[in-house]
């Protein structure tokens, strides 16, 4: 069988979705610049934790990627503490557990514990839909249900969609403001 | 001339003050590790960005460390966005402003802009003395002064203390919490 990777879009452009997940992340990249620019946001990607193992004066020359204990991002929003994570499925018609790693489900608890605001960025490529789901409402699901995805219905209920623009790309937190409350 | 980077304590044992950068950045790590296991806060050291420009399978064989555009730490405490960075001076007299980076203020700037905690740890090596300075007092010594350190007298009177302890080895949360209302 073969496993498509591309499909078209409206406009009879091929898509390729093998680089979807970086698309994900350049689009709240591109957000998170814009933000930082009109005095929105300050939110950061955090670099990824690397092990050097050898150096010649500045240059590197032996190294390993450590996996991350934490999640993508984090940052400061109207007093604000943001964190959260982004993630895409090719799925159409739900969200893989196993994209989200114990360690980033703990992070988010003491997020949580510490009074600050937890959630996921979850990207439905094939369907061009984008949700915030509030990290309670993740535990909230893991707890209820015995399934390893979360079907889309669980978002379009307990998540808030955000639509993509221009600039930003992904106006995230002109959704997550209107709710707050609920994290 | 000699230039000595070791001094004896008074237990006469020799300590080497080449080392004392790291050993500040260690005694802010343990405490971040306790705070974290005590549940008293979530504060990370920033992962150096490093740029890779060459791997095999999963071992970087090229790569190149980048400066970084915002400071060293930052986290989340009883609901508060923190932010900060950690310096040491040999001076038994003055701190050198030349130790913080332009992009450093810029991003200090930003957080105290969007509502957050904003400060730095300063580390008189030979006096054994740590000190709290909010970046406001700094803003407010650059604006005022046209020297190119901050005497220790300026310390004494507008940042806070912060005593060695043995666990955390330096508890700086335990000062700022009496003081969060001038950061």
């Amino acid at each position: 069988m073969i496993k498509f990777n591309f499909d078209v879009n409206d406009n009879n452009e091929i898509i390729n979705y093998k680089n979807r997940g970086m698309t994900l992340e350049k689009e709240i990249n591109d957000s998170n610049d814009y933000y930082l620019e009109n005095s929105i946001a300050l939110i950061y990607k955090k670099a990824t934790p690397i092990n050097i193992v050898k150096c010649q004066n500045n240059k590197i020359i032996e190294a390993y990627f450590e996996s991350k204990s934490t999640t993508d991002y984090n940052g400061l929003y109207k007093g604000k503490y943001l964190d959260f994570e982004a993630k895409s499925t090719n799925s159409k018609t739900s969200f893989p557990l196993k994209n989200i790693k114990d360690n980033q489900v703990l992070h988010a608890k003491r997020v949580i514990l510490h009074g600050g605001i937890s959630f996921f960025i979850i990207e439905f490529a094939l369907l061009n839909k984008y949700f915030i789901l509030p990290s309670k409402s993740l535990f909230e699901f893991i707890k209820n249900n015995s399934t390893s995805s979360i079907p889309l219905s669980y978002f379009l209920k307990n998540a808030y969609e955000i639509k993509r623009g221009f600039m930003p790309p992904l106006d995230y937190l002109n959704v997550l403001k209107l709710h707050l409350d609920n994290f």
